[in-house]
């Protein structure tokens, strides 16, 4: 069964979950964009509903009784409760525990070849709103400490189903990157009695040299210590440390931006494949970081491979600087 | 020109290196094993040796005067001297400092075809003797921290070139993932005055779940919280921080237990990708940190993809319990 070790020097948490091996796959090759299986057998599609669990949260299209988003728990799930007779033996030296927790999947959109890059802003609206409310629903478990809200576009991004969809793995600990951040933030803030992330945007409007685009609510921009090719962080620029409490007008001003940010790549770069990731805290943290942290979107496009040196020493090495990155998506609408 | 940028909320290193771009490839397609290059314009082969910088290091085969190892500046460096007028605006948020560095390229044979899973026992020693005397001389730089020895073998674990090669980059700081290390190790030995290796090495014999096969001097085990299938850790049994200490017998040692591992990957899983790390101190280290830090080879076959969730959190899913691996890899023989 999952469970969650802690590496005995670093305490880093490490998830063994043997039982993913079994999930289906659209891509023959996985590292092609051939696509295997077709729409027929596909499990996300309208009329197949039958073939995922019941869903924990639907979002209805306007007038309409059909659905537009679906989330639901994984199939496959790399978390869930572990009875202390599976967990391996323990020591002084080797810590493990349960992984109870949530894997639930958001099944993005009804139609089987519903793309990203050709999204409205609608689409991304439903898909946002649809989010935000199921984490406000798993924020009310008191004893998980994060739900990382993550997308995986093109199988080069490891993505298994060509059907549009994302993931959210919620824990009972806060991912080390994550912590790393929130202490990072709370420092500063103990220091300057100001949101660093707020001072970042401040920063980055008066330098204009990383700023993508904005609207009224929301700026991207290229991360000053941009870890890949054409990283982008979407950030409000009103300070507010999650996403929960976001109103559904801002709702739409962050699809807005976003659709502009998948156009400005979609030109540049074309169909790339793409991971992104929300920073956001769940209410369990909130009493104690609720001012320093500042919720954002991390977009990072595939462009190359991680190889030992970034997987041995956790240092990312980027090949394009962030300011040129910028230029080149500034310039290309 | 390279230089190094600090994240401004988690103090993070990133390297920007945007001269890596033009580097040549022998793979038509990163993602298969088809050679595009051939044997005549390989920059490795005997015979080529005015394709690259003159050497820092070589090693002659006994008795002949043939080179076998030769270790020569990369011609693409991640790392170089950057000059002040090229980093960018910096301010109490965004720091940048020069990439002051030494990134070197061990090209491993004088053969196009020599391959590491079928190597033999003294073409590992010679490698590793080579490697081992450049690190001496690469500890003499007294601002440099750390010298980070690695592997990547196949286009999957982000090898570029087919000719049998292997890079040692040598920073100013001490990488993130490697300060987590020796400060866990430390935390450990102050607390208890034991070297937290010596303490697994100890424990994972009496438990004998998770250790591959030993020879005299070197054990092979599969880590409690193994990051990813058949991760392996290669350790000497006898508590010493820096491979720059070993002798030549025990390097000889190494070689062996080496070629044991390498031919248990290939029976169980073929010529799969893999990277490969050194996790061993530099003289600059030493004085703090000789007694808690313990030197190992860390050998990661590319079994899959990372994707947003570990990309995003640093946490990472195994899908094969390290103890399942051990049994495959013990009984594969």
């Amino acid at each position: 069964m999952p469970h969650i070790r802690k590496d005995p020097v670093t305490k880093q948490s490490v998830i063994i979950s043997s039982e993913r091996t079994g999930r289906p796959s659209d891509y023959v090759n996985s590292s092609e964009r051939h696509i295997a299986n077709s729409e027929l057998s596909c499990p996300f599609c309208r009329g197949h509903e039958m073939k995922t669990p019941d869903p924990v949260y639907t979002v209805y299209a306007e007038q309409e009784e059909i659905w537009q988003v679906r989330i639901v728990p994984n199939k496959y799930p790399i978390i869930s409760e572990t009875h202390e007779n599976e967990l391996p033996k323990e020591n002084e030296l080797f810590h493990a525990s349960s992984s109870k927790g949530f894997h639930d999947v958001i099944i993005e959109h009804p139609d089987h070849y519903f793309n990203f890059y050709h999204a409205q802003t609608e689409d991304f609206f439903y898909i946002f709103k649809a989010v935000m409310m199921r984490l406000k629903d798993l924020g009310k478990n008191e004893d998980m400490m994060y739900s990382l809200y993550f997308k995986n576009f093109g199988p080069e991004a490891g993505a298994s189903l060509y059907h549009s969809h994302s993931q959210i793995i919620t824990t009972p600990f806060i991912p080390v990157q994550m912590y790393e951040e929130i202490s990072g933030a709370l420092d500063y803030y103990t220091k300057n009695g100001r949101c660093v992330y707020c001072d970042i945007i401040k920063e980055e409007k008066s330098l204009n040299e990383r700023v993508i685009c904005e609207n009224n609510n929301f700026i991207a921009i290229s991360p000053f210590a941009s870890k890949s090719p054409y990283q982008i962080y979407i950030i409000p620029k009103e300070h507010s440390d999650s996403i929960v409490h976001v109103s559904s007008s801002n709702i739409l001003d962050f699809s807005s931006i976003l659709k502009d940010v998948f156009d400005r790549l979609y030109k540049l770069l074309g169909e790339v494949g793409f991971n992104y990731v929300l920073h956001t805290l769940l209410p369990t943290l909130e009493n104690k970081y609720k001012t320093s942290s500042h919720w954002f979107l991390d977009i990072m496009p595939k462009m190359s491979k991680l190889a030992g040196y970034e997987l041995g020493s956790g240092v990312f090495i980027n090949s394009i600087t962030p300011e040129d990155a910028t230029q080149q998506l500034r310039n290309i609408l």
